[in-house]
């Protein structure tokens, strides 16, 4: 089968998500209640699929290259209450609720904890933003 | 100078983007008043400096292989209230007040405006959601 025209893509109602070199698409999720954005991170095809199957968030980690359900090591799960795609499909966004006290995994609650100062040249110095641990790392992830 | 530390990159206080292999980071614009996820795109280097210091947004397009000015068509440019930084520093997210009528080439306000309904198996049919156009494409892009 040919691939999808730009307008396919763009105004079509199949799902046909752009991978890219490595196989994967952007994930940004947010929280469903307050809309804030917790994580940014990638699916690959299985992980795609999977998240659309079981409502719960699946990613493809780059650094491990490996599948893997958000909270499988701790707890922290995130269930899908929607998801969307973007324009030309190589982006998801999900609205999750997140299960356990925070998404990412230095114990914050959303990975965004750094403000980047604008208006400004030369070395940047960030601030710290919504940065109070929600969770101890080291007790959800080395108890294993 | 030594690459940063795993910890220095998630609780340091310098900016030290992490660029993938093509020299990109992930940005995502939320619009600054209501919270909406309106478009997921790249910045290099460059791209970023000028965000940093014009307080607009600049990106770089992967298929054109070009840094670009939001905006620099359609005059639909973005000023950038906040920007944050994520933990390992490969994305960055900016709240943007998004001046004229929306931030996709399509026409509509936010780049997603498909729903990818969930907990099903086999094909998957989109479904529009607040896919009204803010303003004609055409007529926007055209007019050079």
């Amino acid at each position: 089968m040919a691939d999808p025209s730009a307008k396919e893509i763009e105004e079509g109602l199949a799902l046909a998500p752009k991978f890219d070199a490595d196989g994967l698409v952007t994930c940004v999720a947010t929280d469903a209640g307050s809309g804030e954005l917790l994580m940014v991170a990638h699916m690959n095809a299985e992980a795609l699929r999977r998240t659309i199957e079981t409502g719960e968030a699946w990613y493809f980690s780059r650094s491990r290259k490996a599948l893997w359900k958000k909270g499988e090591s701790s707890g922290h799960t995130q269930r899908v209450v929607e998801m969307r795609v973007d324009c030309d499909q190589d982006a998801v966004w999900i609205k999750v609720e997140q299960q356990g006290a925070g998404a990412c995994h230095t114990g914050r609650r959303s990975c965004f904890y750094r403000l980047v100062p604008l208006r400004q040249t030369g070395a940047v110095a960030l601030d710290f933003r919504d940065a109070g641990k929600a969770f101890d790392p080291r007790a959800v992830y080395d108890k294993k």
